[in-house]
């Protein structure tokens, strides 16, 4: 079978890339606007790191930080409004996942005119503002890959709208910005990225290119995970030196080329329930689910599990399962009714197709039972 | 410090790659030329799938098939004048390197009137027509790189040109066409290929993206090595099945990957004389050079020679340098006068400084010596 690998995105990588490489924004144009969260980006320097590179390069910038958590298509058009207003060139999106998925919305949509159901339902032409994406923190990987992730109110669940023209331009990836991330964050998005890497080797669409940038990854996380434990138990981000967050952002870069290439499985399908309905975080989520879905594969395809256990230096699914549950605490309380009206909408997402073993809705329904008892 | 990575390359992998996906040429235009060599492109059946794919897409295309081993600057602009006589959109370039790296130079040329002068010092405008690979060889790796590299007889040797536009749009890499390359050419090629991914980890530009990529190419090299020595032993191609094939073509195509992001070291520096001046194969030249420069680098940082020795399975540099000499027999005579010419220039190449560990001049001249006694 043929397999296909694209990711075109140009990497920048380490402290202080922005400045070095600041030519390569003169590429795209005079109008920039910056997409951002309100807060983050204007303390930990990736603002104004990004503002001194535009004007050196003599941009011109406007300051979109409307982008909330969970990002709604509404702000993504208010966005694109003032895009087309201003005749932005290229757009900067700085931030986590959501400010880097709406500005990849926002591009589509100062291109085109399209309803939020077209949007949603992938019904646009291929064409967008460039994307350079600044991420603040390691887990998303959206900085390297082709999906904007939306609340997506029609259904309930949130929804992947995906175009190889919005792979962003250049990541620029400052491990620097991390820095002051706190303890569940930091825990949280390496959870993610973790994530994204296992379900890279679950996935139908893996190939030796993906595997071997997963299992990097997951490696890289491995090598975190002490610090991540004791940052857990001491609840301080003391431990979380300049090595430790270098090697989270790789693992969270490397993670996203990989779901580039191979998309996500049930585990995430499952996950955008949680996040939707019962406000649990997104890499936690993914986090909790990750060792029932690993069982289930187990009885299947155990190579599969060895594969992800292996560079973890893990030899069980149960000491995944108690590695999971140390960084994470607790699960949530998720009622039997939940649970039943979760696993339908898992079901029915595109996801499914994507597993190498694929479960049963009634498979779907045991792994939220075990895993919130 | 920083890095970067960028391999924008849509890379298509696997048997009949070409047929399944022939839809993905008709976004570059509607008039091809296909750029190969005289013979081999017609009996491995590549030439026939693409211009079966190409009429399918209702694809109009002319055959340049002109480019020899070691292509000229003249034979580049020979195909860049037909091509703007023509009026070609897109060049799809079949073969091992040499039709690559000219179908490179043509889709530049194409673009623009420049003298081979300026060709060859790369002074010219980042425009070129787009180039699709489809390699029939597992070596260069060229269908995944920036480079083309050319007979350059103003300085006696190779040059290579470079330029993010002559990344091919696409590469189909499609383990078929290989099959029936012979043992020598099978080995040679192969051992250019461990040499890229050898190379990238020696080289001051590698990151933790091309040793991941360098490490998954040798390992996938080293899982051929008994089929190579078996092949060389009963001088048969009978043992490299499909899968061998399989794995020799993804080990060429990581490589590549690879060398688009660190380029190449002193061995290629070194390797290129032996080419152009004793006509000795390239892939053969790098591979008779590299034990003796894993002997200089252990000196100075032996963790460079762990890495590349880990994942190939063995212990000591002596174990490579056997493994070397079985694949690739006695080594040819080279006089003094000869290695003392050739390491004059391989000093004054720009591959010197792309070296972790710098060799001296005379440390380059004793390279050649031990090597070639």
């Amino acid at each position: 079978m043929s397999y296909k690998y694209y990711m075109p995105t140009k990497i920048v990588f380490g402290q202080d890339c922005i400045q070095e490489y600041s030519g390569l924004f003169s590429a795209y144009g005079k109008k920039a606007m910056i997409v951002s969260g309100k807060h983050s980006s204007k303390t930990n320097g990736s603002q104004e790191d990004v503002t001194r590179a535009l004007e050196k390069q003599n941009i011109e910038y406007i300051i979109f930080d409307k982008v909330m958590s969970h990002p709604t298509t509404n702000c993504c058009y208010d966005g694109a409004k003032i895009a087309k207003e201003v005749g932005i060139d290229f757009i900067v999106a700085i931030g986590g996942g959501s400010p880097m998925d709406a500005a990849k919305a926002i591009a589509l949509l100062a291109k085109q005119e399209i309803s939020q159901k077209q949007l949603l339902q992938g019904e646009f032409e291929h064409r967008a503002l460039p994307v350079i994406a600044v991420p603040t923190t390691a887990g998303t990987g959206s900085e390297v890959t082709q999906y904007a992730i939306l609340t997506n109110d029609l259904i309930e669940s949130k929804t992947g709208v995906a175009s190889e023209v919005i792979f962003p331009k250049i990541a620029f990836v400052d491990p620097k910005y991390m820095r002051d991330l706190s303890v569940e964050i930091t825990i949280n998005t390496a959870i993610d990225a973790l994530s994204h890497a296992i379900e890279g080797i679950l996935s139908v669409r893996s190939s030796v290119l993906s595997d071997t940038l997963a299992q990097e990854s997951i490696e890289l996380f491995s090598r975190c995970i002490q610090s991540l434990g004791e940052a857990k138990a001491r609840n301080s981000i003391g431990v979380f030196n300049d090595t430790i967050r270098d090697m989270l952002a790789k693992c969270s870069t490397l993670a996203g080329m990989v779901i580039a290439q191979t998309g996500t499985t049930v585990v995430h399908a499952m996950g955008y329930s949680l996040t939707y309905f019962k406000a649990i975080d997104h890499g936690r989520a993914n986090g909790l689910l990750l060792a029932q879905y690993l069982e289930l594969v187990n009885e299947k395809e155990p190579e599969l599990v060895d594969k992800i256990l292996h560079p973890m230096g893990l030899k069980t699914i149960q000491a995944f399962r108690e590695l999971m549950n140390t960084l994470l605490g607790e699960p949530e309380t998720v009622t039997i009714e939940e649970i039943e009206r979760f696993s339908e909408k898992a079901v029915n997402t595109g996801n499914m197709n994507n597993c190498r073993v694929r479960p049963t809705q009634e498979e779907v329904v045991n792994m939220f039972k075990v895993t919130f008892k």
